[in-house]
């Protein structure tokens, strides 16, 4: 008998349950059994919230780990569940893309049931979390290798009507930043999916290298801001301190926001996040590392602009980011 | 005719030159060309800077990279080396090992002519730059998945004229901790080969994950305020200024201080650097990915401690270090 997607748990039945997605076996890889975790206390939102979508970023299964101790103390009303790591085997490995297949599990959405082990997963998700929520918030951050701020991201939508709530939604984590960046590539991406579906999704981001308490905290208090946005949990919502600071604002980036590397070499950042620049102003430099002088090329920013995100100091090849440039959303 | 390595430059010549350290060929690479750049204003200290010893660390190359652009204007006497990347392999590939025989370098010291290339690289160093130097500052940081303060570390050194010699070298970088760490896996490194010499060398470490431009200032500091002390440069040693304080402490840590983790799962940090903990306190969670509840296993202080280093959120085996503590040196 072929085994198909299915929660092993009940979340609809009243109350706290707990259980596994069951993500059927392949020929690269044999069954998987994700951890979910449901809260329901009747009306209200529906809410889904997956974190280790990447294996990389790792504020979210941490955050959602908390939110399942919690929870059930605050919940007033709605329903959630929540699956910690939606992609064990890179949580695993600390990569972005899933070791067996060498796949990004965010550009397989909405996933095959008959392909590889990361296009199960996608297909799982989508056959048996994705339908039963109004609301999802997918846990992401930028990984080791970008330094960027405490962020809700979100890609622009056709539907005005989506759009405008979405960009609500995000707003109501008061995070440092909003972010809606006009992206290329969001085919398969859950979002794109989930957005299809008239569904709101967002993506909450972080950066800055290290997953440290400290980071962890404005990780959490982001996330309840946004369950106390929806109702689901009482309480004031409150921006949390970020370098010194408490605020929010609303960015957006357009596609040639991206800076490149013009050639491979060592990476040199000049500039923090959220640093106002000017046309013309240096973003960073690229040295090669054959090289037996000083010289080196300038980055430099093609407009007046805000530094949304820039690579940690290291070796990059040909064409890679380096920079993410932003501007105020102009909605 | 067989290949010995090789300096293309001559350190010994007065006013500045580069060329290359060359690395022979061997059974499982072609031979290296790193690039080192000498700087001589005759009599004085005879002082050699490496980066890039492993190659996820990424603050020496790049500081080491700064110094050959602003150090023949400041130089006053002695002279400097620099080779800004010991091991190009492993910086390409972002790695601590190198990528062709999956070695550490800094186990390897003093090498081997015939060995892996890691080996040949070490084996390099030893034979050709090493000899030449007194004093030796090997550029290292604790890569993306370590949260530690700004600090110079070495290990305890037999000899008590020596040691107290690296010590006030060590502190004379005036950066946030000068750490003496009691490890028990010191062969092979490049420290012991030089201090077995009656050789200064100190390992500038960092952390905290991305590279960043603020990093990069700190580290540049105390490079400065070390070549300060040493008489290579004229100037006034400044504590550079780290989470908004000026200061610097000498800490040690034994090789009890080293908390590993009981069991696989993911670690999360609860504890930033430099929390002063009583014994019994809490400094980090481990959480089993299968787990159905919240449970987790609690990692506490075995004594009352400072937090040194602690690791990123993430996964981790057993056994794996997840927290470094530290005390008051006592010399």
């Amino acid at each position: 008998m072929k085994i198909i997607p299915h929660l092993t748990s009940d979340p609809d039945a009243l109350g706290a349950s707990a259980g596994h997605l069951v993500v059927p076996k392949g020929d690269d890889w044999e069954a998987l059994s994700l951890p979910v975790f449901s809260f329901n206390k009747g009306e209200g939102p529906r809410l889904l919230i997956t974190g280790g979508n990447h294996g990389d970023e790792m504020e979210g299964p941490i955050v959602a780990r908390r939110l399942v101790d919690w929870l059930p103390r605050e919940q007033s009303c709605g329903s959630v569940t929540i699956v910690p790591e939606l992609n064990p085997l890179a949580v695993q490995a600390w990569t972005r893309n899933t070791p067996v297949d060498g796949k990004n599990l965010n550009r397989l959405f909405p996933g095959r049931s008959d392909g590889s082990v990361s296009e199960r997963i996608a297909d799982a998700v989508s056959r048996v979390l994705l339908p039963a929520a109004d609301t999802i918030f997918d846990l992401h951050s930028f990984g080791p290798t970008w330094d960027i701020p405490p962020s809700v991201i979100m890609h622009p939508i056709g539907d005005a009507n989506l759009m405008a709530k979405t960009v609500r939604m995000a707003e109501a984590f008061k995070l440092p930043v909003t972010l809606v960046w006009q992206h290329n590539e969001t085919a398969g991406m859950f979002d794109t999916v989930a957005h299809n579906q008239g569904k709101v999704l967002v993506c909450t981001e972080f950066g800055g290298g290290t997953v440290s308490s400290g980071a962890l905290a404005v990780y959490e208090a982001g996330l309840r801001n946004a369950l106390i946005g929806l109702g689901i949990i009482e309480g004031k919502a409150e921006h949390p301190t970020f370098r010194q600071q408490k605020s929010s604002r609303s960015l957006e980036t357009l596609t040639s926001d991206e800076l490149r590397s013009p050639a491979r070499g060592i990476f040199e950042p000049l500039r923090s996040i959220l640093d106002e620049v000017k046309q013309g102003d240096l973003i960073g430099l690229l040295r090669s590392m054959e090289s037996l002088s000083a010289d080196c090329i300038e980055i430099c920013a093609p407009t007046a602009a805000i530094v949304y995100g820039i690579r940690s100091g290291g070796f990059v090849e040909i064409n890679e980011e380096v920079a993410i440039l932003a501007r105020p959303l102009k909605l």
